[in-house]
């Protein structure tokens, strides 16, 4: 059993893929209706994967979650429970201070927080050892990576424990040691945004030409490996062997950034008048929908690559 | 009528490119025997396209592929030629001359150099103004994106032909305004390496818990939509919005590393040390193979999702 505390878009995602993979679900949220009424969405949301071909059963899947209507409820037998709540301390900590009264003893607590780190909020509880940053990518169900970051207080079992667990479901858990802002996808998020960004502040190529290179150049590689595996391949000898061919030349354009220009009122909207002439801003929903079916479609290419012999 | 200068992995590559989109190629490579050695290889490769799906008739372009026993014959009656002789300055300074004496004034040349702008061995020659970098990724019949470098003196009229001209023959053309160490693509790649290389210096995560969090997290979208329109889509008024909530946690993150270590023995001992677990060196020739299976199931998947109405 599996408890959902916080039923927006985040508490959702994490409550189809669990159910998804079989578990039982219960969905609590604070809010009166907020569960029932997301139970709901969930269910479109179900059949937009059937048609995607990526689920076999929705109405089985959506008959494994059910509604909680009390925390105690949602917790009642859990063996895991994922925490979405609005991502503020105080908000998260009076939760756990809640969820601290009433959780059975085998029970792992898992955040979604994406900047808040568990040392903030889980301090003050008796179950400390037992809570964990679990942080996802929306939607959970299309994109598999799972950031853990263990608090101080965290046990090594919990990690463990929930690392097997995500696993088991199908998504892909990363293993952090410790905290650190940004944790690891934001981290390397930030770090090709500023360059990106300073490229258009220098004028030294378009929004558009920078996304190119991207999705038309590193990205390709990316989405089916990562970085190191990406330049083990590309030299002939290993990673160690690249290290030794270019690790100079990438270090030296590391550090030929000395300073980035903050995205001042006249960066930022450049950026912006560069994206709105590529898409009206009247259009970003319908661009929005255009995205998850392209995750969508590129989650069935890469089950069907995966699972070929 | 197009003709390649060098025709090792990247010159058969780019014979691979213009044919297949119906150009009629003419390939010259000083090494005697070498070019007719390499239009063997690309009938392999062809043949490779064609088994893949993204290819219909080898044979047909194949034909239209020819052997010329001198760069005078290779580039007459050229309107580009793709120059991808070995990457040292000298050797290409040496090239651009014999280019110089006995190119036509209609022909452009390009450089699939990867590191050296064309400043560094253009800057003599009479056909200066029609030179330029075009950096390819590999392979690029399966990844489109091309950088357009200009040197100082590089005419405008050179970028737009050849940014008109690979458009035309369905490569991504990103125009960059001036020389700047990297281009675009190594430097988005020497920012996300750095930090990569660094969390695994801090013992932060694994080498492969690292690549998981791109391949099955933000390499997902960056396969199809680059990092500037990742984030106009993931506030709810687009990337003037985006920046107002998230650029000072971006910032922030990327102002936190004051310095980076080197890439010293035991770094780099660590990263080969985990990749070798992974991947023992004698399988990196079989894993490359997987990778270029991937590209060219990714290519066509991109293909059948962007033709669809």
């Amino acid at each position: 059993m599996i408890g959902i505390i916080g039923t927006g878009l985040v508490g959702s995602g994490w409550a189809i893929v669990f159910a998804r993979a079989g578990c039982e679900v219960a969905m609590y949220d604070a809010a009166p209706g907020a569960a029932a009424q997301a139970r709901v969405v969930i269910g479109q949301q179900l059949e937009d994967l059937v048609a995607a071909g990526l689920l076999e059963d929705a109405a089985a899947a959506l008959a494994r979650i059910r509604v909680a209507t009390s925390l105690a409820e949602c917790l009642a037998g859990a063996v895991y429970a994922q925490e979405s709540v609005l991502e503020r301390a105080d908000v998260k900590r009076q939760l756990f201070s809640e969820i601290d009264a009433v959780i059975e003893p085998q029970t792992i607590v898992g955040s979604s927080s994406s900047g808040i780190p568990a040392s903030v909020f889980t301090g003050h509880v008796g179950c400390r050892s037992r809570c964990l940053i679990a942080h996802p990518v929306n939607p959970p169900y299309l994109v598999k990576v799972v950031e853990l970051v263990p608090a101080p207080w965290t046990a090594p079992e919990t990690m463990a424990q929930v690392r097997a667990l995500m696993q088991r479901v199908g998504q892909a858990p990363v293993s952090m040691t410790r905290e650190i802002d940004g944790f690891i996808l934001n981290r390397l998020q930030a770090m090709l945004l500023k360059e990106a960004w300073q490229l258009v502040h220098d004028g030294v190529a378009s929004v558009e030409d920078v996304d190119l290179t991207i999705s038309e150049g590193l990205g390709m590689r990316w989405s089916f490996m990562g970085p190191f595996e990406t330049i083990d391949l590309n030299a002939p000898d290993g990673v160690a062997d690249y290290a030794q061919r270019f690790g100079g030349l990438l270090h030296g354009i590391a550090e030929s950034r000395r300073a980035y220009a903050t995205w001042d009122e006249g960066l930022v909207g450049e950026v912006e008048r560069q994206r709105r002439e590529r898409l009206a801003a009247g259009e970003l929903n319908a661009r929005r929908a255009w995205r998850d079916r392209r995750l969508m479609a590129l989650t069935r290419h890469k089950q069907e690559v995966e699972t070929q012999p």
